[in-house]
């Protein structure tokens, strides 16, 4: 059910989240640690912020599996960003291969990830798509449930009130609300598993949940600290002191490294500019 | 805008239409005859019919250019059947490039191609998917106009009494109606360009059709006889004599054979099983 | 390092042996059961033949896994033939996604594919390519030691005397041979993995042959009986009786059948066209 | 045959190449003015240096149409840099779709392009490889002509003496003048059409050459300026001043600016790390 990995901290290079660390974001679409089908092979994405030129993230997409693009390892070696999403896809079904259906979905400066599932999906889509305005409407290009959870960001950003990580955070508590609502509604009793991560491109909000009893949610970990640092393919954070630092949300660990916290069942993981976070719960 | 071929006949090798002719589909994907941008190489696809083994239609798409496409070459060559549709694609706005959002599309029996353009489609494709059944509307996977048009297709089928070809128009007739008043209703004043070609893999049905005034619409041609051949590179259809015959509905003759008949403005091609034609009036 | 299997026998669907199997080929392109490493994913190739149109035999390759090409899919369901191969693909090194660098390789009648690797082909290919006549060496596309390994199969098929499946196994005799030699002339101390399967479209020959000590190469397995049937996803092969029958050749057992039978260590399979095998043992 | 740009100055955007000139190298793609077919539909390449990152130049390539590649479009958006080669490829036969056989090649720090026709390779190429140093030729992948014109490139690097641009084209001479001997004895009589670029990060070299008599070879244009500048869509070159400047090498005049120069028949083009130029002649 996919994988993903956000940074936000000093500019990195693309390669120390998709390529050096021992469990990479490659490396986990073909043998992922911490799921029972270790593929997710089914296409990639990344996003990253070139603030000096455009407020809007740039987007490379694939279909192809991210271990053999060719395009994807040149991209990893010259791309710096302070603010990077990536992303490994496993289809839940087959014949939606299309680069429209690959994570992270992009609006204006916003990008959104999902790791999950939303149960019983094929009953939920019609009066999803139901409560969207024309303009999150007409975004949407491909048929997944995640792109239709972003047209509900989308519209939850305009509808919430609040500023910066706090907004972003109470966006995806009331998306999650929804989502939960509609299931309830239309395809009662199938679980749902909503994992995010939003970004406005200056801070963050990711999460995890999900309605499964007896289960605490796909992986979600956060690793926080001075600076993230990789050298010959090791790769590890620099031990915090005070001020301005470095944060990696991810399905799972990158790197051997200590200090990759588990994100609590139901929760919310939000991440300041300055690279200090604050986990909160996050209820339905 | 798309070019379109449909064969219905004795069984003759795919490549007798997407390789053999002067301008066949190949050809057309990058030297359309008939067309201000002779360029159609957004993708392809080709449905045909294999009766001893299911009723469904085979179907091969892809969003590469069908001249360069290795295994087009390769299944022309080893294809054989009585009823063929064939389409190359010219992408109308940026970033739809899907095997989802290639024709023809399929369901069931089932298939549709369509070349043109519904004016306004942003405005009309909310209030379309309203109108269509869950059945319809869950089958939709891409985000084309023509493919709306398939759903709507999808319904009419169950809700247009009748049989065999006449039901096939009927069913494109009320389409065609529904579109137009879609676009009345919410896309005041755009045009419609609505080239459709539908098929139940016994018989089928195709239409020329726009709205717009001082335009005969996208062209369309038609060619019928007692067989079509193609040898050495020369495709042609055999004269007529009486029985069961040969049908070719193409958006451009697909040879310099004499014989090909361009559909009249606002007019259905009702194709029977046994290889003749007979053209109606369409009114929207 | 790849997965193949070959069919000869009395028609059956290309589903039989790429998805209704337990472990299809499809399957084997995510989840091998036989290698320490279960993926192959780098793209995939059919090749099947059409007597009655063609003596080349028909390819279908593509450099998206196989567990997601839609297209393999619909082939599945509406290819027929009494010869058939398939192979999924491992790539041995970065950058190689091409459809020039999958299996089977075809040139005339004559189709070929190989599960392995030939130690040190850096230093290898230039004194392979030396050896080649004009006519082998300009069919390669690729860069794969495979593709090489079959122009020498084409070079051999014209010099080694022989007819039939006799024929056809004493040229994989001569490549397994040429090819231990190549090495041990310029890549002294590496490793061979040739498992091989060759047809001329009537009968066929395949090997197991390796050059590493204690290690009884890749695996293959031979299946041979009446007739080799798929019924609601359980497929098996019919109690043999006499006259002609059918055979599976198989890196993995597509069924928990029993009667699979493990090639041995260096051995040669001879297939015949009427469905009758012969073991035989392969010398370097 | 191809068209392709390239780009030495203060750092553009991509998309100040690829995207925003009224005849930009991705229109170049669909509707090159300069050609008989105006079609370059089969892949495209992009290279670009990032020198406070590494020396090895970026590259992009796909086997899709430029036209219609979204990831194109976003690196178009994002990518800066102060070398830029870009083009856009009409594969010379069938079956060559793969990364490997697009333009730009590159090793080290070198990156190069072609656009153009060996003619009777087929005859060529086994004495060409003959020359190679082994490391040279372990660098090709694919099979076009192309890409071994850059082997012979990269040894002509290592033999011949010099330094910078004048070096850059001293190399270009030699390779051009190595074609012309193969060509005249293995394939008499058959033309060259030999438009290169070349450069090492710093600086660039470009020809255009040919043995036809009456032709004056592939079109190429340069323009030189103080400072390349895309507002609006309007692309154009500021008047040069003294000191450092921007130079486009390009196949066809990207805008309707005056100050498009058309390089003379079998002409080098010198491209110094200051933007400023020299064309000196080049005989074979």
């Amino acid at each position: 059910m996919c994988r993903f990995a956000l940074y936000l901290g000093p500019p990195i290079q693309l390669s120390s989240l998709v390529l050096d660390p021992v469990n990479s974001i490659i490396r986990q679409s073909f043998h992922s640690r911490a799921q029972d089908d270790p593929l997710n092979g089914d296409g990639f994405g990344i996003a990253w912020y070139v603030p000096e030129l455009s407020d809007t993230p740039a987007l490379f997409r694939s279909v192809t599996p991210a271990w053999n693009n060719t395009n994807l390892l040149e991209l990893a070696r010259v791309v710096q960003s302070h603010l990077i999403l990536a992303h490994v896809r496993a289809a839940t079904k087959h014949g939606g291969q299309s680069e429209s259906n690959c994570h992270p979905f992009r609006s204006g400066r916003y990008a959104f990830m999902h790791n999950g599932d939303v149960g019983g999906f094929a009953q939920v889509r019609r009066p999803l798509l139901a409560r969207l305005s024309d303009a999150a409407f007409d975004l949407i290009q491909g048929n997944t449930d995640s792109e239709h959870l972003f047209a509900l960001v989308l519209d939850e950003l305009q509808r919430t009130p609040g500023e910066g990580v706090e907004h972003l955070g109470a966006v995806l508590q009331r998306v999650v609300a929804q989502t939960v609502e509609l299931v309830a509604l239309h395809a009662r009793g199938e679980p749902c598993y909503l994992n995010f991560a939003l970004t406005d491109g200056r801070e963050a909000a990711a999460c995890r949940f999900t309605t499964k009893a007896g289960y605490d949610g796909e992986s979600l970990f956060c690793h926080t600290g001075r600076a993230y640092v990789c050298e010959h393919g090791v790769c590890r954070m620099l031990a915090p002191v005070r001020g301005r630092g470095s944060v990696l949300v991810s399905s799972e660990p990158l790197s051997d490294d200590p200090g990759w916290d588990p994100v609590p069942r139901n929760s919310l993981v939000l991440v300041r500019a300055d690279g200090t976070t604050r986990i909160a719960p996050l209820a339905a």
